[in-house]
């Protein structure tokens, strides 16, 4: 029996308005044919929220109103049922291709772009994200294609937010908040590092007490004394003790738009360095919120937040945070000196004010925001301060 | 303060040892230094347990005992605490290099390469895992060396475990069965399918009961009625029903090592379609296992599957597994027709038996498994059966 459609989190007409974004790019560069390989931009002019390590790849054509897919067979029935697309535009290839050094997914791709009728034409790749071998396969296959090198196209066009998917990041934000909530009350003296992460990982996917749950998560950053001046590692196999300190950063994911929150947690009374600390940060963060508005750039933002902590005695060397959307950071704008994107409303950042100070201290804080039309929406919305449990 | 190194899930002779391995691999490719990039293999030869999004590198050089790990500056203290290198083996990069389109990670890799005096030298990389421009970086500053491609060098050594390895994956494996268990606990009609999922991966961090916690986590996936024919997605926002069939895959992690089981549950009596695939599965499972020994090769075990469900009228178009260990897949031998990798003692595999007959109708039974001197070991103890809840 053919799978049914899944219930869709955006109307087919918002797909294709995306879609219309990317093909009015594709005709700016002279490209016919479109081979998106990024999975989130797969997910963003698809809906598609499947997990595939197979090859596969998404087939965007001037000649066609929707995109074809196109993916090993055990993964066909999953897109069918998550995305917005008719089934005939999902084309599953053999599983004698996978682990297959002699022909293999990219050969299906390249075989469908031939049955197009566009192999001589202009053929954009993300060849950022694609392996030297498989770039070679698609020069080598493609030799009378003009091979256009379309990295970070499609991701250009995410920057920029429709309000669906604003509504859908705010219950994502909503999910995050509720797990830092639950951290606060879960972190206590003698508790496995493990077990409090299980309760928070639980509500990340349960979500907010009446919402909807999410419908991914990424096991989150928890860098615990002496550990604070990580920054990318788990929980580990200690237990919290009296005096220690937590940094934790999380995300809520809803169709896998992410809000990502950063709190700082002390069990007991904060040391005079960490609570200087978080109100230079807590200035920063202050002075960087005041200055978003359409028409100013990444750059001020990252600036004023600079400014702000360094007069009150803190200096932070990396940036201060970079696109928000799908899966999490997307490769475009920075929140850093230097970076001139103009901020436009619904744009959305993770403002990720993470400070490693030396390699055994570090604090963290972050929201999740939206540019508006005059100013700032802070999504993410659990209390501003740092945690005394 | 410098930060203090964590404890060690492996003493460092383990690490000396896997590292005496990969320089013989070096040696009889006359290359001097190893550019290691793959998460996985880093992990394997190092111990670190960070997840960095940034550019990062391991050299391992003919010259030196112990490798170099170039991460950037905020990555620092992370691998210093969980690495077994000395702290000098870990060279942190400016935050300058973040998403700076003039000079990268891979840069900082470079320059070390130079440093060490070795760029003029037999330097091996990790091709099938560089994306092109990545690939052309090394080739263009590397002018005057020998690159060789190591793709795979380091995962075909992985394929054999060390029994301190074994001793980890069994660990992993009673967190996946746990988790199992905890699964046929919580789906229930009415329930759900979000909060089942928390309370299953709750259980997947927290380990099982009386043994140690997980030390990282993937989401599982979960194909719920009318979505067993899927493979790949995880949880819906749907509510279980009386009938559904619920197929379930989902890991155990320690230190990075994965075990994996898959598993099928019906809430109410399993339909007769369901109940003849899974006693056709079940026969090839068993005489899989029956085929496991050293000697044999991984398409020996497959053929046995094929040639004992076939007899009982359900045949499986993909294969039937794949080397298992860090991160899950490992990208070397497939339990396939026509693999030709002779079984040895210790190696792992995912005996993956998901079979995806209809576009709305599959089933999944799989273990993770070891061989023997003799046969094979079963790593997962979950029963062996469809769950009727």
């Amino acid at each position: 029996m053919p799978i049914s459609k899944g219930p869709q989190a955006f109307p087919r007409t918002e797909y294709l308005r995306r879609l219309a974004a990317v093909k009015s790019q594709m005709a700016r560069r002279k490209i016919e044919t479109l081979v998106v390989t990024s999975w989130s931009n797969i997910t963003y002019l698809t809906g598609s929220l499947s997990r595939m390590h197979a090859m596969h790849a998404l087939v965007v054509t001037l000649r066609e109103e929707e995109p074809t897919m196109i993916v090993r067979s055990m993964d066909g029935p999953g897109v069918i049922h998550h995305t917005f697309m008719d089934r005939s535009k999902v084309v599953a290839y053999s599983e004698s291709f996978v682990a297959n050094p002699a022909k293999n997914g990219f050969d299906a791709v390249i075989d469908f772009i031939f049955e197009l009728g566009v192999a001589e034409k202009g053929v954009g790749l993300e060849l950022g994200n694609l392996t030297a071998q498989v770039a070679e396969k698609f020069k080598s296959r493609l030799s009378n294609a003009n091979i256009v090198d379309c990295t970070k196209v499609v991701d250009w066009i995410r920057i920029v937010k429709s309000d669906l998917e604003i509504s859908v990041m705010r219950e994502a934000a909503a999910i995050a908040d509720a797990a830092i909530m639950r951290a606060a009350e879960v972190i206590r003296p003698g508790v496995r590092e493990g077990d409090a992460a299980a309760e928070i990982m639980a509500t990340q996917v349960r979500g907010a007490s009446g919402g909807p749950n999410a419908t991914n998560m990424k096991p989150f950053l928890m860098c615990t004394s002496p550990r604070t001046g990580t920054a990318h590692i788990l929980w580990s196999e200690d237990v919290f003790r009296e005096g220690s300190q937590i940094n934790i950063e999380l995300s809520g994911m809803r169709y896998n738009y992410t809000a990502a929150i950063m709190r700082t947690f002390s069990i007991g009374k904060a040391s005079d360095r960490l609570r200087r600390v978080h109100e230079a940060e807590l200035a920063g963060l202050e002075a960087a919120l005041n200055t978003v508005r359409p028409g100013r750039t990444c750059s001020d933002v990252a600036s004023a937040f600079y400014r702000a902590s360094e007069s009150m005695g803190v200096a932070k060397e990396s940036r201060c945070g970079y696109s928000l959307g799908i899966d999490w950071l997307e490769p475009t704008a920075s929140l850093a000196n230097g970076d001139m994107t103009e901020l436009k409303p619904n744009m959305t950042f993770h403002l990720m004010l993470g400070n490693w100070l030396d390699e055994d201290f570090g604090y963290v804080i972050s929201e999740s925001i939206r540019v508006t039309e005059t100013g700032v929406e802070v999504l993410t919305k659990a209390p501003r301060k740092l945690f005394e449990l």
